[in-house]
């Protein structure tokens, strides 16, 4: 197989910046002290937490029920479900324990707390591991450290049978919102503060707190450091996207994944070309946008991925990738049916349309195809 | 199975509202004197097509290889993939046909017309057809009238040994901007008038063009006449969203497609819950933000489908919804796991996320499950 052949649109994976990557981060860990939980929301794929895992504890973090049985099946145990868990899918994570997953769940409510509490009356062969999360600044989920919400759940969640309290989890979204390594930083320091001060308020209260853990791609990145915190849980950073080297997570040589299209149309009369590689297949997401370069739905490469200067995805419909540049685009070289691969405006959206990963070495053979696991 | 237990996120298909938007559009053919040949990118679904081409031809438009493949062992043979078609895909289109498919491909280009022209000498049990794309002003494919193009595209697919030249296709997707019916219908006579004018020309230069075709949701509704076009190809009509009634496709209650979600977090102090129906359960899309009422990635309504006044998702996680509303959020009625139905924003994008539709008739019994086709 080859990336001149394969169908387009397809996912196409450089497994050398993977590594790059997962080295990058696993040398973060280890400077800032922390174990290394990698987020697989984004890449979905065994073999990509393989690699992420390898040297680290073992342990990994998912964001649905899917990731978690098919993780489990694929011989990972240790997961982290980082969303808070409504009462409805409690069953669900009962199930995964009796089929030998070691599960720990966020709950930031009394009713998740109460549900789950009440559902570990069960028999379990071990216990079901329960992390608070408290908000760190980025106002998605998580409770407040003013005021005694914090240590209530904590002791609604102790002393049950099959639940063990584990600790404290946050999360800085809000450093996406950032528009400088410092600023980055200083929202590092104030993920890393709270979850510290989360910590120090179930401890206070007599309660356990053994997992102190924060994450995401650009406080992993550029943390100044990571003082009581014992994990750290970034995802992103494994495959790479424009918005990341927009926050400076990385440089462009470091994005590991493209989509390969196909050229379905010259429009020399509007500077454009359309290819097959449309709103599906890159996702409507353009968030990188707001870091002021010319990126639109995505910034496009050659066959090789060589970046193909000036050139991007101005506009999508469904099926139809429309790109332009700030120059002439050369129709020569980007003949109708040759091949171009767009580097992702957001890769954790852009990845969910593919079943698969196109694993590319060097050059353009496909050394091997992963599977993803999408949907809930 | 019933809405009050299924997994979550999952999407919810309403039979009744579908059958009335397939009514509606099955009049409007029938009205303007033209041959409905129903879009399926949005559904992907053979149930819905069997009933979307109840009472028509049986003709279908499709947007994929992987429709193509699916919708023909489902047993559709006459599908129209509305892409323009690269040299890489013929092959595809041979087999497709060698296994029963009466393909009709789209062609504006010379290299196109050239790769498919050099194909067709190979055996085929009958010709492959091809409609020539013009463009009447959506800026997307298709070649321009002025010029001599379109009959020069024409000639080189003529004469030749299994291909058949069908005739001229265009597609309206400027509709899209516009702001009033009025203007709609405006475009929707500049899309029939572009292919009437696109036919003459071909039969002029002595060329066959039996079929004449256009085709959105909004133009197939607005349109004034349909004067000297034979089909129309519109296919968002089926399931509909938040984007088509702000275009004025349809009100409000023939929405027929929703995001299913569960509550999973209370935050009071932001007026905001969260679902469990984030960036990649409701798509990033928010195109119809634009038609000025307070929309985001979607309205919410309660589990039987009523919209719960003011309530929608103005920020989205990738799997993380926040609700907010213009007053109070009604905190009581919508408790940490109870479930609500989101309108989508923009169906063809959300529906991608799911591998099947959770078919209802009247209450919250799920009557049936039909699978849908993603990917390429």
């Amino acid at each position: 197989m080859d990336l001149r052949e394969i169908p387009t649109p397809a996912l196409v994976l450089s497994r050398p910046r993977l590594q790059q990557n997962l080295d990058f981060m696993a040398g973060r860990a280890r400077d800032l002290g922390v174990s290394l939980r990698p987020h697989l929301k984004t890449a979905k794929c065994a073999q990509v937490a393989q690699l992420a895992t390898a040297g680290q504890t073992g342990g990994i973090t998912i964001s649905t029920l899917a990731e978690a049985r098919w993780f489990l099946a694929q011989g990972f145990t240790d997961m982290t479900l980082a969303v808070e868990l409504p009462p409805g899918k409690v069953d669900a994570i009962l199930d995964l324990t009796r089929q030998g997953a070691h599960m720990t769940v966020l709950v930031d409510s009394a009713e998740a707390a109460g549900a789950l509490r009440q559902a570990a009356q069960a028999d379990l062969p071990h216990p079901v591991r329960v992390l608070l999360e408290v908000d760190c600044g980025d106002a998605r989920g998580g409770v407040s450290l003013d005021g005694a919400a914090l240590a209530i759940l904590g002791k609604l969640l102790c002393g049950t049978h099959n639940l063990e309290l584990a600790g404290v989890l946050t999360h800085a979204g809000h450093s996406y919102a950032c528009h400088s390594v410092d600023e980055i930083a200083d929202v590092a320091e104030q993920e890393r503060a709270t979850a510290v001060q989360a910590a120090e308020l179930l401890l206070r209260a007599g309660l356990p707190c053994p997992v102190v853990s924060v994450g995401s791609t650009p406080t992993a990145t550029h943390a100044r450091h990571l003082e009581g915190v014992t994990e750290m849980r970034p995802g992103v950073y494994m495959l790479g996207d424009l918005d990341q080297v927009g926050l400076q997570s990385m440089g462009m040589d470091r994005i590991a994944c493209t989509v390969l299209a196909t050229v379905i149309g010259h429009y020399p009369q509007r500077n454009t070309l359309l290819t097959d590689a449309g709103g599906l297949a890159l996702s409507k997401d353009t968030s990188a946008q707001r870091h002021g370069r010319n990126v639109g739905y995505g910034r496009v490469c050659d066959l090789l991925g060589r970046e193909l200067a000036g050139l991007y995805v101005h506009r999508v419909n469904q099926e139809h990738g429309h790109i332009t540049a700030d120059g002439m685009l050369p129709y020569k070289q980007l003949k109708i049916g040759s091949r171009v691969r767009v580097l992702p405006n957001h890769i954790c959206m852009t990845a969910a349309a593919y079943e698969n990963f196109h694993v590319v070495d060097e050059g353009t053979a496909v050394a091997e195809v992963w599977p993803r696991v999408n949907g809930w």
